[in-house]
């Protein structure tokens, strides 16, 4: 009895855990094809490659995610045996910082670094967002010249090209943390004197006016004063400004002009004479010169103030690329595609390792944000082409099938024998229609005797392929019989000629 | 008083979590372009990709670790706080067992994915021995024949080629679980009517099997029997066969014999009369008439029954890619590389999803051990090209500087400013070296007002880089002086004459 003991296992559920997902065949293509494209921009500008681990420990990460009052403070982590906790990275920012604190001695200094590879936050799922997602970054740490932020801006530019988004359809817009915190010094929100006064309020206006394209004026403004309810009935606790603190945060935000010259005037006016404020003024009109010296102009790197960045760790000029053109969101409303990279001046995060500043600037693509925007841009690309499948007639001749993919593989045409149960012939071609097929080859034992094949062009038959039967398909015009020796010429002659695109 | 806190935060340590590391530059470029070539033959071969998330639910990856008695089995582990248990993924073939569980309706049958990406185990780290390493998979799954075996034990030779393994330098073994049940069964160690009996005892035998390589027949003999002490004292306890059956399990191990047609033959005699025995054996004379028909030798591809694969989820062929070339080990003494890809028949894995079981089959690229093996063979590679560095020697012209880069990089050529503090020379001299690069730039005032920027071959002068003064170095012949508006063609002519080739 013991010996058939019944055990009932549960079955596992065949899911991944909540807010992740999986990439198949052509989303993965895509993705490599872009980051290609990318890692070519930032080679052709002097960035290295960097790989760091995708676990670090809680303290090399440090908190520096947004609404860091959140349960568990966006990060999936876990402690070990010895101890130690672990955290899978949020950012490839961090790992940066750690990177370079720990081979500062051995690293070029400036370090200029690239890195692509997936991060992860531990967020409330919704639609259309994942707790694992890709970034893009490319960084200059060591350098203190805001040439390097003005760089990484353009690059940002180059990169959105590179892969497809037109000029015109993008804009990178640039603002600067200084020029924010002399707006806040003058409205007595920071004292240079006391800079921990007042933080938490500053935090709240930061990510306050971070959310300007989400919530508009009003919502900003609610927020700046005692805070704001929204359509759930949910209540967020503002920052407690007083009118006129609020207005002067609010005409920072509203201070872009028609030109660079005019909006850097206006914000001169807004700092008064905070000492920070000017020097980010005038960081601000040095980019604006470099920028334009290189022929970047207005339509695609402008100054905006309206940009802040969520992160708190910006320490100067901040920049965000932001697709311009309207797309339809699910409800069939047209909507601005928004933010797709960004980024900024971060001169504090090595120092949290090594005691000493080090100043560093870098951006991050948002790859999965990027990848929807070019396919809504170039609209349904071309399925892509599956390979050529050698059906089995005969199951006891699988080694000539095998032969036909072998000789089709070594002249680089992409082929495979159809490995499923041989049986159902309608399961071969409806499986060859499944994966893209442009060409599918039979031999029965009648062809085999006469020494030919038949080569059938599947996209001319696909509509037809789930109820045809041998006979039908071999009836088709679009079939062709070669002889066997041709095989790979005359199919290769076939894709040449369009197999695959419905006009072989 | 309270506004000077001596907050003595302790820094945080500048380091990835032990048995973790980071990959630079080079090592990185060199797993991209391995992993290229991978890609094309799987992708020739007809497999599509597909990227899983690196974290699954506890439930959905299963126990399927080598050695499962180790603590944390294997895995990093963690709870959320609804209760879910997840872990990052230890292998690619777990999560594509799960991927197909959950999408089987809507997936070709056979699917053929191929997959690449880092995986994780929690094993105690040791030198050359990470925690996060790279795997590179290609399965079929829903394909009962042993077709689909034989390709993937093809398409791991051509894949090794294709990276620059040469032939002669690698073999491809294959056997067969059930060729090794039926000699358990012909040894008393598996009934048929009770597989249950006797499973403890059959892990150890494969396991041990599994070790040949490492400790000899002398070792893997202790390990079935009573067990095996190794040179630090540590007991390993045995499988408590007796000595009739011990031999049975060497001789089987042993029975690989000159031709495959001998090898087969051998071992159906070891298998006696047990059926699943026979139908291995059969197995593996169908993998190797198909092979042979394609032209895969024995001096590419072969039975070997040595091979059995540590891990427990195998049902029929498996598989495993070795390289025979002698490397010298740290201690000088020459050593065979060993095993670099590997994989097998895995029926089951599917069917803990869903109650069907579904046949499948697949290979598993060790990424990171087959970069150390082509280190190997290839020697140094010459080091990568940098960019072309232009120097900033008057800080107020950085706009002058930023524009020479930029047509250097809309003329395709990799270049870069200076980014770093500009005011010692040699630093900047330093860095270019640093980064490999070719060329440097140099334009002080006296070259601006005469129209012309000197271009300096950084190889030729790499040597005496660190000490030079500017005087020294534009008094090195390797340096010319061109016209400014000559900068962009003066380059590129200097760079194909083998600037940065040391001929320049």
């Amino acid at each position: 009895m013991a010996r058939n003991k019944a055990k009932k296992e549960r079955r596992p559920r065949a899911a991944p855990p909540k807010g992740f997902r999986d990439w198949f065949g052509e989303d993965v293509l895509r993705r490599t094809e872009m980051l290609e494209k990318i890692r070519e921009v930032y080679h052709l500008h002097g960035f290295e490659p960097l790989e760091t681990p995708a676990v670090e420990t809680v303290e090399a990460l440090g908190k520096f995610l947004p609404d860091v009052d959140r349960p568990n403070e966006g990060v999936f982590a876990w402690q070990e045996e010895d101890g130690d906790w672990l955290a899978l990275r949020y950012d490839l920012t961090a790992p940066l910082a750690r990177v370079y604190a720990q081979f500062r001695n051995e690293l070029p200094t400036p370090y200029r670094r690239y890195a692509m590879g997936p991060v992860w936050r531990n967020e409330k799922p919704g639609p259309g967002r994942f707790r694992q997602f890709w970034q893009c970054d490319a960084d200059t740490v060591g350098a203190p010249s805001v040439a390097a932020d003005a760089e990484i801006a353009a690059m940002l530019a180059e990169a959105l090209e590179a892969v497809g988004i037109a000029r015109g359809d993008y804009l990178i817009r640039i603002n600067n943390r200084k020029v924010l915190n002399g707006v806040l010094e003058a409205a007595g929100l920071l004292d240079p004197d006391d800079p921990d006064a007042h933080a938490e309020a500053r935090g709240i206006v930061l990510r306050a006016i971070d959310k300007l394209d989400r919530l508009g004026g009003e919502g900003v403004r609610a927020l700046l004063g005692e805070g704001r309810r929204d359509e759930s009935g949910d209540f967020t606790r503002g920052a407690g400004l007083s009118d006129e603190q609020a207005d002067l945060v609010m005409a920072f935000t509203a201070a872009r002009r028609r030109s660079g010259g005019e909006t850097l005037a206006r914000l001169g006016e807004l700092v008064g004479r905070s000492g920070t404020g000017r020097e980010g003024v005038a960081e601000l009109e040095t980019i604006a010169t470099l920028l334009e010296g290189q022929g970047y102009g207005s339509d695609r790197i402008l100054i905006d103030p309206s940009v802040v960045r969520g992160l708190g760790y910006y320490t100067g000029p901040v920049y965000e690329a932001e697709l311009t053109f309207e797309i339809t969101d699910e409800k069939g409303r047209p909507r601005q595609f928004g933010s797709v990279a960004g980024g900024g001046r971060y001169d504090d995060l090595v120092r949290r390792f090594t005691g000493q500043r080090v100043p560093a600037t870098g951006a991050s693509v948002g790859v999965d944000r990027l990848l929807a925007a070019l396919g809504a841009v170039s609209g349904e690309r071309p399925a892509a082409t599956g390979p050529v499948v050698v059906t089995v007639m005969d199951r006891d001749r699988i080694g000539d099938y095998m032969k036909m993919v072998d000789e089709l593989r070594r002249a680089g045409i992409r082929a495979e024998m159809y490995l499923g149960n041989p049986r159902n012939f309608g399961n071969q071609m409806k499986y060859a229609d499944r994966r893209g097929a442009p060409i599918a080859v039979i031999q029965g034992s009648d062809e085999k005797a006469r020494g030919v094949v038949q080569l059938k062009d599947l996209v001319l038959g696909a509509k037809i392929a789930e109820k045809a039967s041998l006979e039908e398909w071999k009836a088709r015009p679009a079939q062709r019989e070669v002889l066997r020796a041709d095989l790979v010429p005359e199919v290769r002659r076939m894709l040449a000629e369009g197999a695959g695109d419905g006009e072989g």
